[in-house]
């Protein structure tokens, strides 16, 4: 008997093969290219339709309030094409946003954000990080500032790599208060924003692409403020431990499609007068990528059983993330490899998956970053001074 | 409140801090030189004495029955010293050999063999692997030969790198019989085995050496074969699965303690004007030691748990075996490169852990044997006649 | 005292800054957005009054006639700029066909296709490469065939990723004859020929693309055999083992430049407290950039020493090959972790260095396939029968 | 027409593996198993007669006067046997500080101290590093003191990992002085030094071990100073650059002899139906050994001919240092792992090798030290300000 999450994955992976691949396919993942917020309504609506829509959601906004346990394997199958997330509604920066306030938000922020986006009438974006000086892997350099003018705050600074910006209804936007840092509400057409450009980034599949964006004393009021002020930092982390293992979870599933490409690649072709799929070589390839889907699918997994168990799971998601991101990108790379010249062409997807797996290494906190803090909490655990 | 469980792993941990690093250290882990069998006498009375002795064994010789994931951080626990295995007799190859009587032998099998086994009576050897151009790392190469003769059995052929042979009161042998393999178990004394040698490995800690093994007319009878004749393959695999994980257990908790004293160390030290442990190719490798560590358990765990469901776990253990096997030499390399000088020298144990731990690659399948069979797999599942 | 070839490097390098690296950051490194082969006639003529263009011709069209040796840093100052040796007319395939020309052809074939390739008059194509199951990595695939009719040859066959195809003024055809394989000079206009499909690869700085090409009974003459029948497949090594060179020389440069941009970012960035140029985990990047560069450097030189001396340097060729296309790739990636988000974008030229130099570990041989080579060759060196 | 060098290459190398290979297989290339400083003598007795003693010495003392890319391809041939460099007298630490004696030491100093080493009558150590918090991979913090004392200096202080210090004739000390720090020439008889311990390292082909040495008020006179007073970091520079080299030199010769006989055991070997030597990820290792051999070698000559040049080569004895310490020791690894049970025992000489060549990637400064100086070279060539 297949448990209901278990159908949930099914259904999802059929729907993703039926109605979100052949997108991706015709248009090599480009989502712009594709229709843009225009495909996104679209896929939403044939995903309400197969009853596959929002699985992370609360239930009072028809989702099905899984955990992450379980949401690991359906975000999974989702993520085998590149725009299923977005059919979903289960999207970065929007499910990482959508988690974040349903923590946090008041009731009347609920109505007012959290409904429509779990209902994906709209989109929403992050505003934390911003260009050099300000906030990037250094969370602590943010220069974005909110002033106190009258019973409200006014809000300046720019901000970049907005995810999802363009097109976006609210963004939640991070700024320094005397306390430390805040995060505000704000309506995407409050007078002072405006988007500057798109960073021309080499991933192409998400909607709304990485703005830059300009704030210019932006007036927002307290009833806009995010939970309590000066305690940004601290729903940051909220935000990002969670967020960081979905992208896991999407990530698998566009690896585990790259690898699967590249293995039926190589078994219709010969040279040398072998089966590429019995050369040692590549098998050697095969064997790696079964080795780094399961390694990354075990510390998800892990770490997920932490988060649903109440923890906040801070190194377990950084092994997470740091493993996975660099484990995927090398599955994509091999498929590639396995592929040949095929394999760097948009004939099949894995050159597509690895242009946008890439990134990875470097949002939600660099390897680097990521490696300094589990090297730090180390040294606490086993230093000398222990 | 602890568990059972936990507080047998605390109990191992602070037995084997206590009463077998200190000789551990004393001797850089060479067995022969602290003592041998004699030593291994000695520490399993202690452990005995502890309450700590045979967590594994079947209740009915005084174990605990330990499933494999309640037992995984009990042998890492005890893996810590490369002599705390042989204390708690959860070594290998009794500890497989104990798993495997328990699952195939005869009543009487079990009380002349599995119970002294399991009491830390004797000592007992695998004898499957052969000499170039026998079984090796392909088992089916198999060259030994068992031969009726009258109402028994006629067993003629050499072995190699059979760990433990020498000391150990029985063997159980593998040996080609008309419909396939056979395992035989043979005491230790039986007219025609001699050892011909012990072959000089690098790795230094285990009893008895790995030795070279000949059989010459060696009588055994009908009541000396393990379970059905011509079983011989399966049960290897009965064996092997489990015995791979407990391997993983042990060289975890090795792999641990190494990383512990690199990271103590260099907590202690600076060079060119900082901490060593703040220096960021420094953190560098602790955070990659830790992300092996914490992936190798991640395998482990999720192929523990596949057995301990009833599963067989092809696919998971050889997961765990070769990405633990890898990574856990990684992090005692690193470990070493941490340390500098004193991490290529006896004064920490990080050297010996190394050298130890290398032979892992190759023993209970080579890494290329793995991935050859991993590799198989993914193609018969996703290859395109799948 | 500079010498003359010192000299050109300076200049190379000079004319590429100022020439064309702005149109390679204002198009992203796309030749096609940039203007294709109207962009190609228009650089080739500044290369010319800068006195920088084909350095590698021979003399009696102009060239300079450099040596593998002199000319590999002249390559590496013009690889800077994705466009560089386009603009110089030493890129791939003209470059290379330019030396197999000058090797095999006849008087006549010189005047008809040497010289005007030579002046950049037009472009040409080699066309060996074939859909599976033909010609791929595996040469001896060939299925295009040629068939005597009359004083003449038909030419019938299917070719894959002919870089350059498309505008391409002849190709150099390989096809299947009775003793083996035989080189074909054939006008791209010729009837028969039609260029079926452009593959849609990653990268995007060759001009005229990556080109399907179907012939169907083409009509070649014997003046149109390059050197004698047969002889084809003995003719690509005579065209690889300088081609394969010249490639590294080339990539070396777009690395070369990758590497400086990043080392420039990180020296201007701050993060936690610290300039990134002074943290160890960058630190290790920018010094395993320098590695692989200077590895590259020096195995590329190696092989450039035996080709001078007149050797045919199959093994040196290959090793610089193998290990430059991995290495460079690495260089270009750690390039883009460097820097971060912007690593990632168009806004520096990194990750379009990376994108164009990933097929490099597939096109003029897989790495599997020099490593395969090598491997053999070891073993004929060194196995028991050697 | 063989040249004198290529001569001398083949003398070298038959009577290494004719005189020294079978001794250090008998022993397993433990020299004071083997015989210690008696197995020296006799060894370099042998050597003499051969006409292969002492290449690189200066002509007057019946050396050959070789110089850097000169001697590469004898130190290599030498290094094949782990005790041949002891038989040629071009072991570390003897044939550095020859060279440095050679640079730096005055007339009486040459009779008295460089005469003797250069005809193998006595050994040398290098006293430089020192326990922490002393001089390690850090020489600036150097503890060791000379102070002055009538007409002389008294030394004081404590040395580690003095390789050979155990029966050496004379010491050349590193101790600080008021304005730098400044080497000393001390017999090993003078008052107030003595060998502390032996320090229990890894390796064991090293004569006269790696020992701690106390110096306490030992005195020496102004005659006793090598070259200038406070100079001392200065003349270190000068050792290190092309004793740096010929470590890399000798490895290489030890790391393809490991090569070599991995490769011949493959090729004896078949498993799964098939020979080991044309497995895929057996050919694998192979090419990859061929790779990193090959590297090593380039980027070794590169660096020797700047030597010879005049140039100082601080960078190009770091990459090939850096380099060549990870790559020769891959190369032992990969040998191992081919080898299988053989490749971990003394039944071959890979496991052995392995073992010694590890330690070099962390004396004469780790591999992160050497990276740290190459990265900051890079930031100052490359840097925005640069």
């Amino acid at each position: 008997m297949t448990s209901p999450s278990e159908d949930l994955v099914t259904r999802t992976r059929a729907f993703v093969e039926s109605e979100v691949l052949p997108l991706e396919d015709a248009f090599d993942g480009d989502v712009a290219a594709a229709g843009g917020d225009r495909l996104r309504v679209d896929l939403q609506k044939l995903a309400r339709a197969a009853g596959v829509f929002a699985p992370h959601a609360p239930e009072e906004f028809g989702g099905l309030g899984l955990g992450m346990v379980e949401r690991a394997p359906v975000f999974e199958a989702a993520g085998r094409a590149l725009f299923g997330p977005m059919a979903l509604n289960i999207n970065a920066p929007d499910e990482g946003n959508l988690h974040l306030l349903d923590q946090v938000a008041s009731g009347d922020q609920r109505a007012r954000y959290l409904a429509p986006l779990a209902r994906g009438e709209q989109r929403s974006a992050f505003a934390m990080t911003e260009p050099p000086p300000g906030a990037g892997s250094d969370p602590g350099a943010l220069l974005t500032v909110a002033r106190r003018a009258g019973s409200g705050w006014l809000v300046t600074g720019q901000k970049k790599f907005i995810t999802g910006a363009d097109g976006a209804g609210f963004y939640i936007v991070m700024a320094r208060t005397p306390g430390g840092a805040t995060m505000f509400l704000v309506p995407a057409d409050r007078p002072g924003i405006s988007i500057t450009r798109h960073v021309p980034t080499m991933d192409r599949s998400m909607v709304g692409g990485h703005c830059e964006l300009s704030f210019t004393d932006v007036e927002v009021g307290d009833e806009d403020v995010l939970g309590a002020v000066d305690e940004g930092f601290r729903y940051a982390q909220v935000r990002l431990g969670p967020a960081r293992l979905t992208h896991v979870m999407r990530w698998l599933g566009a690896a585990q499609r790259a690898h699967e490409a590249a293995v039926s690649y190589v078994s219709t072709r010969s040279a040398f007068g072998a089966p590429l799929a019995r050369q040692g070589m590549v098998e050697l390839m095969i064997a790696d990528n079964e080795i780094d889907l399961a390694a990354t699918r075990s510390l998800l997994l892990t770490a997920c059983r932490v988060l649903d168990a109440g923890g906040a799971g801070r190194e377990e998601t950084s092994l997470a993330k740091v493993f996975g991101a660099e484990a995927l990108h090398r599955v994509a790379d091999r498929a590639m490899q396995m592929c040949g010249g095929a394999g760097v062409s948009a004939d099949l997807p894995v050159a597509r998956i690895a242009r946008e797996l890439r990134p990875f290494r470097i949002y939600d906190g660099p390897s680097e970053v990521h490696r300094m803090s589990l090297a730090r909490r180390a040294v606490r655990r086993y230093g000398a001074s222990a």
